[in-house]
């Protein structure tokens, strides 16, 4: 019975000769037809990373024995190895406070097919967003966070995460700093959104940073969020042109276009399983 | 004897399996080390595109034998292949007219050793920018155009062209139009600058087109330069913001920014082999 | 009784010495205090454009005295005026098909006060959008629209347009063309979102057009609309980079980003009443 | 005697009512003709911007009588002013090190005619561009800078640019930090171009900084030399997307072609007098 599911393999190693070679031999040998091959080398650092996609239309091992049969490669080569199958819709989650763009954003996407995933929850820090959260059906969590409260509402959010299967942490537009143990149980699973183009404007109010100094240009980043705030790995950053008429409140108005669109393309980019991590940097095979 | 060169080969054919896997062993079992692969296919016409860098530092085998080696996996899967070597630098003919900008950008790209090439002439239908060929030495071929005798000129620009070996000629904002012999003698090897953004505004004055329209973007356009006036693969596009305040005089001094970047990055694709030609598009493996 | 209302005045008329020390001497006799003014020369039209705003804090006439008051001057100078209040929101209608971004970006920036107009209602010509109408609590006006039955939808749309005191209509992905009643009801006050960089791709599927010329940049155009089909004067444009490597499909999924940003900008600009239409083109006081 | 000349007067002054009437006032009553006027309201540091050309073909005051005969108007309000004439060009001094891109492209424009000022000299830390200033006939000076002769070369840098009557220093790509006496001497006349986008990657090797990061744009500035290194008001910034794909060596060949577009743009403002410096910001009138 032929499958129409499509794998997705992310692979990186140390670099040496006939790694294409090897991992499409793996592929060709049991009928697989490669859609999609891309593959970058550092140099500097002597590191490979590819990314495979291929039809398993004909494929000749079930979808939950590849794994297995690719492990005498993956030990030959010291790979690194991420499968994964369109037919396996990633579960996010989206942490919300007040600010309604991004959360928007991703629900149209969401509904219109744009963006082939599961959402079966929102979690927020303020009651805000509920009735927009109610208005697509999606259940909504609310866990106020207060400085005593915090550790505890964070292991109850883990614990609801973990329940509900969550892949993926989009934080669209969160105002609240991530602990060390959500950051642990989702290592590079945790997107965040930042106003303003990184490494610039670091921290709280980043408009208003940028208004001070008097730049040109605003920017927003999406990265994946680390122990380190505002310092983990760029997903995609897009900038804007202001002037000396724009004020704070237009920045501010203004750079939530960016906010949307730049988080929009980074989680497209996490969900096609197009980013890999490799030393806080991304490869983003586009 | 080690080579410090490197092979680069340009690879269309219908889609089927195996072809990466087919490819790159032929690379791994003559020690050739990959650089960078970059493969795309379209699956609406059914057609593989494929580009690869491999050093040739412990190949084994020599740069001109490699060419017939390849030919029986060629004709297997009904390649189009285009080989080249790092140690083979192009050598290009500029044509200009009058306008400056173009010719001086990529002449200081040339000495700044930005451009890797050979510049053995330049080509002009007026005496404008002599002094500027000169300023940098590099010989300045006057070919005044009429009606008359426009036929005639180009067939000696062609027989210039072809005693100092040109393989490609760069249309530095060069304002007559390309007969057929000379298309024919350099297929897909002239690049055009066009001032607009492509298929808007073909022909004659884009710009004054534009200001017309009242458009609040303008654009310039390099493509391969074919038959068809302006109708020819596009390798590279950007574009610029106007706004009414701009007269069509701001529209063209403005442009040249535009005109100057878009021509050079397309050259420097060309250059580095990275520009595959199917059905009137381009395949750019950036 | 000090009001904190905002009047904005937009003019234009031939050019002549004193129009600035004139208009301003009317705001200043009257103790008005200029926020805001942009003026523009057309010096091939020889036509004089200006936007003024001022507080209407200490302001000696009343709101419905100023036009009034103001005719001297503009009969004097030949002026074209348009004279409007901050308190005054703007009631917009949506036109709507299937598609969901541009009406979902749009209800969100209406929500969260980002876009101060009153939306009493969208009009559609399918039943898809229903829910997300419903969802945002906004009357939903079903028109199935035939060849037979077009002129007759039609009046019926501009009878509920004047009952409802619409100001301006926003095409937003409305896949009708508008039939020359409707354009005369609403001169200059129907904007469109066209997904392309106009004046290329005019007309149907211009994403198809755009993969099938080999384009490497797709746009948006937002435009008044007027008798002649994607003719209309422009107010706002974007673009964005593709690449081979995108389908007409990924075209079209991208271009979505395009059309809301471009369409939501320029209905911005509509709104703050900050562009005037010149002989089929646009000032846009940004 | 009718003059052809166009007078450009930059105001700033605290706000109050009446200042565009009063200014245009004076400029209407001597015959002026206002050929462009813009102006700001920076409502929270309560300043008034305000940018004026006239043309003074039936002006009724000599040029050199305008500045005193505005001098009432300018104490009434407590206004800066800075008043200039098309017809004097500004005299631009060009200091490099040995890059040649941003030198070549401000020649070239300055040959064409795109850019409209004097460059009567050449300043250099480095014999590398002698040969480029020769071919443009350009007064090359060398001054080598060490630890111990840097404040002697410059205080001779300093006495030649007053001999040659420099109005602006053009820092195009020059590697020395400017003492504070030459920045005493020229007052925001000083241009800088920085290569990131400001206030990411302040001082030395900014494109090794940007790759480190991982960051996914890179940019450049251009800002006024004042005594805080990179600190200066920003007058022009622009950026350029990279990926994972680009080295360091590529981040610096591709920056190139943003220092010296950003950098001309800069200066073009700078030259048509439509820069304001107030409060370590730019108000630029475009």
């Amino acid at each position: 019975m032929a499958s129409k599911d499509i794998a997705t393999l992310l692979i990186h190693c140390p670099d040496r000769p006939g790694l294409v070679h090897d991992v499409t031999g793996f592929i060709f040998s049991h009928q697989g037809n490669i859609i999609d091959l891309q593959q970058h080398i550092d140099s500097e650092q002597d590191a490979f990373f590819m990314r495979l996609e291929w039809s398993l239309e004909n494929f000749t091992l079930e979808n939950d024995e590849i794994e297995a049969r690719l492990q005498p490669l993956a030990r030959r080569h010291e790979m690194q190895m991420r499968l994964s199958f369109a037919s396996q819709r990633k579960r996010i989650a989206l942490f919300v406070t007040k600010e309604n763009h991004c959360l928007y954003d991703l629900l149209a996407r969401h509904e219109s097919g744009d963006l082939p995933v599961d959402i079966p929850l929102i979690v927020a820090n303020h009651e805000t967003l509920r009735p927009a959260a109610e208005r697509f059906g999606i259940p909504f969590h609310y866990f106020p966070i207060t400085k005593e409260n915090k550790l505890e509402q964070e292991a109850a959010q883990i614990e609801l995460l973990r329940q509900q299967r969550i892949d993926t942490v989009v934080l669209a537009r969160y105002m609240q700093i991530i602990s060390p143990a959500m950051i642990a149980e989702f290592p590079h699973r945790i997107l965040n959104i930042h106003h303003s183009f990184l490494p610039a404007f670091v921290g709280a109010k980043p408009y208003h940073q940028a208004f001070q100094r008097g730049v040109k240009i605003i920017g927003a980043t999406s990265h994946y969020v680390t122990a380190d705030l505002d310092e983990g790995p760029i997903i995609h950053q897009d900038v804007m042109r202001v002037s000396h008429e724009d004020s704070v409140h237009d920045l501010v108005r203004l750079g939530r276009d960016l906010e949307k669109t730049v988080l929009a393309k980074a989680l497209w980019w996490h969900v096609r399983e197009r980013v890999l991590v490799f030393k806080n940097k991304t490869v983003v095979f586009d």
